[in-house]
């Protein structure tokens, strides 16, 4: 396995397991001068911690990072940065049958056959503690794109069957309902319905949406390296996540062209589109509109409920999943899916410095 | 720029303008003592050829792939593989005020942003001939899955609103109508929907699926190099789709867990799974049952009825875009999409040769 | 910065500076099932430390690791190794002038042009403790390696102009001296020799030799990943080495054809060669012979002779550099060229597990 | 095998045999803007091609490149450069026990082991011809490098024991011998040399020394891909090189440190070294003396005189090499190692963009 870096120039690597002493990351590739305090990252993955609502898991995990490396006076250096949160809690204890069977929608079963055995604490590599070290990196990586600027915004988009539509949109409430989402009274209802499952013993899923402002015009590589599709590998490989789509996304596929296309147009000698079906990107890389990604996230696979599966002996079970698990990832899945897009936006940003011999000069000449 | 490379061991550069003299992909590692012909390829490059059907453009391109290195006695040779198609109809035209224009949907404004300046006689790197590349390696990668029995299928969805449910499916029909339907009934009214609004000069999109049988368990690395991640980069970093989704997809962050989840059973032995909500993937490795992915193609871009742009002058301008332009491009993304689908398996199959000592030891110590 | 990470499957990633909170490296890509201890790592960190003799700096560091991951009931599980190592002893002090001057020999002018400022408190990413990370990772390329059967040796083959020839090796005298030298008595003038250098506050550097037994014939990927290419990039990133050398290296470039080329020969049923001038490659691919290679090491660059340079503000001064270093390098530096070319071969020999079908039907078929 | 590439952002590819249809190279991440004709990188090849003395093969080829994508209206456009160089006279012939034999000093032994089978009709991927697409990477570098002011020249330091001392230099004259060399007489003596050679059937190697004089200070990336462990790997990547150094790279290993420093001093407000025993490195990054490094080339491998080898079925047998081969390889190296030097150079000078958000801040923000 060598899939635990991502990004070709502002590069991170993560590592951890839930169970073993710690989670973290290293960014290499950052470029020196931004400011950074453990302060910022904190503040990033204090959105992501448990325990914040009675619709999240009441696990109590207060995940302080400390800065290791690449950090000098209250700025990057430049060399890379290694961070590191400490795993709570991680005593030993009998993990009874689960231990040995393969629970339905975790990893179980194929890091078994991959690898050959398995740390069979909890989710290994699998476990949502994995995005730990995404979202420390996801605040550098703003902090970067700050310094330029560039702002992300993510949301909760739907709970279940509870959407909020694009037109009932008000920002300023997503901090004021449990779920994250831009409209309180929907987020009411996403409540009742997470209710309802959690007495069912039940879980459900989620649709998480980024957006991106002020993005010069032309990042993202072509052909195979396009902004959309880093984005898609980016968002796609946190855990939960069945399907990215980019401005219209799926609709478009069922749109005409005429409607689809966005016209460009002059607005005081900058060229701007009046609308944005696409998203924010033309060819893969951005158009200076807004950029728009959507993710969607399975309902949380660990449940009480009792299932059918089968154990490493080959023996048909029954396993019903205690413990403290969220009834619904999403509204902790938010600052991940931003996360990825910071770190995937600003790696493509600085390969992109190196587009034109133009910009090249601008550094060399003079 | 330097995104026209795709895959860590079994690695594809493409390279190539619609209109310079050639379009080509260089396979890296792939691994020596497959059969392979010219034929092998031509077979794949055929099938996303134009001039199949009256819903695809009528320009006459052969396409003829000529294999430069790495194929000896019928053989690969572990080196690397070039292959090359000439274009055809290069000669230089009046490209009159499309030269010159921003073309709404296309590519032109950020190429030109990012570069500075642009090749304005096509498409550059974002024409549909870059996919050419793509589709031969696909065709290499698919002899190296063929060893393995592993088989993969893709076919049209969707064509706008024309949509063939899983329940329809008949996969004998997909190669006889023209837009590679599983459905024939459908993909006859998919046609009247085509030449509608080819009557008004506008354009539809639709949805790809593949699929993907006889995969081994535990394919995929975490975290980043998942194979639902890497499926997703591969995917969108096709010309027109704009979204992808795994299995269930966006539907599953509508549904609960006690359903989404696919219990497992054993079978003569064999663990295997009740349902396929996952679509074959279970923590980013293959788990067993079919891959499935799907993705939204948007409506073509380039339409003849009249639209608002800009110049690169920064005027307002109208645009009407003739020439032989395909209506709708998902007939042809089929193959595109399953050569993508091809690529990424075969490199993740390579990468997961390394993950257990006890596959070293049975290749060193025999 | 993104240069921290070596190595395409077995890829380690270091990270740290001399006087933050500590050093570390993450080893992504290591197989499952691989038999490891902290104090298998412990045993080749303890043969850089320094203090060990009155010719290495008499500063105390334990540099004790911890396994922080990828390790589970004493095996690899497959997920990233990350290991942590401390710094000590790293509390504020004045650094005076050493702050804003340029160290001849040293790489601060380099630093402070290239990132704009530098962490002044010692050689950041080029102080000595850098390597650290690749001694932790080189002892579990090391262990992958035995597993296999192959075996490293590295030592001292010259301190300043004292030589041990090959004629006069004693490869059971490497321990029983302070330079890891495989002949006593010269490591005896050796030692003399470094007496009279600390006497005038001066430093000397050397040569160090490594060695490899039991690699398959065919390690080493054409073209520009060749076994030798990247033992040379390998080697020459460590501090203060200044050439590599394969088998005769430059002898090689003045001997003749007839006498250079290793003739092959039929030794109970197996290739081999009859001398081994190449030093174990052919084509960048091992060849069957032991593997050879040579590290020149620099003189210590601080010394508290005064010297003339000059400082940020851009005047000259005098320097001279107090504190606890290293008149000779070189002993130390054994283990760290040992250690890099573990993980070079480590990842060439994963890497090449993909070279012909063959293998991969090994793994996947039956 | 997916080692046929090199480089981070200006990143090439070769791929091609001796015998198959081509040779070629693709260079992706090229910036746009270079003005760039096929007969800027015609003059390159043309200076490896063979024929021009009588101390090289008389083999008659003439090399023609064709660009087939990344140019438009002679400047690059940033995307993919593909260049293809056809092989001539590759008609099949008898190679008799040729084919089945292991030739000493040849990759055929570990090429057959690695891959299972291999071309037998000339050296496959190990064959000079492999440099082609080095070379032509190397003139597109070195155009990118002449804009930005930085000259690159390489030159023959020795054939065999004729070595050119550094005081001995003569620039003008590298061009006036067949050699290559800085010194006409020390060229007459090489041609003596090497005529010997010639009447007994053998062949011998010699140096090459490259330099480059303009680099801005801080190119090369901590820690493993500083600028002389790449150019470490890129030289030795080169088929016959068996050793590198930097500055005075294996003299270093016996001076002294106070004489090994170099010291720095002010020059009109610049930052200057009073020596350059360094090479134009500290600390692996570019401190703005002159780049010095230095290529051992062995004896060209297939001589004449009769050698003892065994062939595919086991036998010990003899082996005379015929054809037209270099008796010594070394000046049509020179461009090679130049072209290396070039290439690597480039793309640590583009790395180097994103050092610090200065750079960053000068391209995006203004």
């Amino acid at each position: 396995m060598s899939g635990s870096s991502f990004g070709r120039i502002f590069r991170i690597t993560t590592w951890g397991e839930s169970h073993g002493p710690g989670v973290g990351v290293v960014i290499d590739g950052c470029p020196s001068g931004i400011p950074l305090a453990a302060e910022d990252i904190q503040r990033f993955l204090d959105r992501r911690r448990p325990g914040q609502s009675k619709y999240t898991t009441r696990r109590n995990e207060t995940d302080s990072v400390e800065i290791l490396s690449g950090v000098f006076e209250g700025k990057t250096t430049g060399t890379p940065i290694s961070l590191l949160v400490r795993n709570q809690d991680q005593r030993s204890k009998d993990y009874g049958n689960i231990a040995v069977s393969y629970r339905p929608g975790h990893a179980d079963f194929p890091f078994k056959e991959k690898y050959g055995f398995r740390d069979y604490r909890g989710g290994g590599r699998s476990s949502g503690r994995e995005t730990i070290g995404r979202v420390a990196a996801g605040a550098v990586a703003s902090s970067l794109l700050g310094e330029l600027g560039i702002t992300l915004r993510a949301y909760t988009k739907a709970i279940g069957p509870c959407t909020v539509e694009e037109k009932d949109y008000n920002f300023s409430e997503i901090t004021e309902n449990s779920f994250y989402m831009p409209n309180n009274s929907i987020a009411e209802k996403a409540g009742e319905y997470v209710s309802s499952l959690m007495a069912q013993t039940d879980s459900c899923g989620g649709i998480v949406e980024c957006t991106a402002d002020g993005l010069p015009v032309g990042i993202g590589e072509p052909v195979f390296d396009k902004l959309d599709a880093l984005l898609a590998q980016a968002v796609m490989s946190i855990g939960a996540v069945k399907g990215v789509e980019i401005g219209d996304g799926f609709a478009a596929s069922a749109c005409v062209g005429s409607r689809n296309n966005d016209p460009f147009y002059m607005d005081n000698g900058e060229v701007r589109k009046k609308t944005n079906h696409s998203g924010g990107t033309l060819g893969g890389m951005s158009d200076g509109s807004r950029l728009i990604l959507r993710a969607a996230v399975k309902p949380t696979s660990s449940i009480a409920k009792t299932q059918n599966t089968v154990n490493e002996s080959g023996e048909d079970i029954e396993i019903s999943i205690h413990g403290r698990h969220d009834p619904v990832i999403v509204p902790r899945a938010v600052v991940v899916v931003e996360s990825m897009t910071a770190v995937t936006i600003a790696d493509l940003l600085l390969q992109n410095a190196a587009s034109k011999m133009d910009n090249i000069k601008k550094i060399y000449l003079n």
